[in-house]
């Protein structure tokens, strides 16, 4: 998504151990307009599917993932990152490894929120090494529900989350894959 | 706002400790109509204070923040709870308690997104002894910039939050009041 790929390059600031900050327009502030963009590119591409509901992790997701749900007309979930006593007692759990914080999490559902007759539709900002969506996967199998596809705004080409989910069959759409960066530059992978 | 009282009324389900659940459709699953119509209602009285941004605190807040973000066609950011090593090193933090939780964290803003040019409306799910909404107000004093208001979708009017936010001369917008609420009955203050 050529927007995307242009904001990227204008505010993107890589740090080294491959973390690429955008902060200022998705993850920390939000750009409501490109987000909302953003959305409407993803529910384009998963009109068709019959998704039900948008399933994402907090916290930098929902945001997009919102944006998704508005423009497919349907319910968003976050899976909530550790137990809350917020959350009812029947919960979907499953733990996901985040190399950003190099820390194991439990990633929670209730599971009156997904069931058997869903669709989910996966929405995450950052597609790295695929942990989160993993996880994500897993929750959706638990639920005996079915997956629709996933869609990022980032994937790190360079890493091998994307590989490993297509493998599975798994239609996943990245709005922008990088192919490779440095402080210096950011290449992207050119998608069709 | 009477749509979300009477979604309150079917869907919510109140816990002992004054805890209202409202995961269905607020604070875990989102409905995105609603949230998006709660988003414009709330654009609606602030169109004429010239927000600038607005700010809330992850997680349960973001939908509700970005859906009136859109609204007024300005950026929203998030407060986050802890240190990230993605944030910038120059924050603007502060602590904040949670009933909810029971313990204390710190919320941090990188002080790149708030300056004093910015008339910054505060959006937030609940309301109820207002920590999270002071924990904002601190973090807009110390970057300099305006507090244009405070809009929450629920309000929990027998706790002093609210009165507390309105004698400091804010102008704060609560979508729902709730008057009492037990696990058998609950009524909500009227509102003009």
């Amino acid at each position: 998504m050529r927007i995307l790929e242009e904001r990227i390059l204008e505010e993107g600031q890589v740090y080294p151990g491959e973390v690429l900050k955008v902060g200022s327009f998705l993850n920390q502030q939000i750009d409501t307009g490109l987000i909302t963009e953003m959305g409407r590119e993803i529910a384009s591409k998963f009109k068709d599917e019959g998704v039900t509901k948008i399933l994402t992790i907090e916290t930098s997701g929902i945001a997009l993932a919102f944006a998704t749900a508005q423009a497919l007309g349907v319910p968003m979930i976050f899976a909530k990152k550790h137990k809350s006593n917020n959350l009812d007692p029947v919960l979907i759990s499953t733990k996901v490894f985040s190399y950003t914080h190099q820390s194991t999490y439990d990633v929670v559902v209730s599971r009156e929120f997904i069931n058997s007759s869903d669709n989910i539709l996966i929405v995450d900002d950052f597609l790295a090494k695929g942990n989160a969506i993993m996880g994500l996967l897993e929750i959706i199998e638990t639920a005996d529900a079915n997956c629709a596809g996933a869609a990022v705004a980032i994937e790190k080409g360079f890493q091998n989350g994307g590989k490993k989910i297509r493998d599975m069959g798994i239609k996943l759409l990245s709005l922008a894959i990088i192919e490779s960066m440095t402080e210096d530059s950011l290449t992207f992978v050119k998608q069709d």
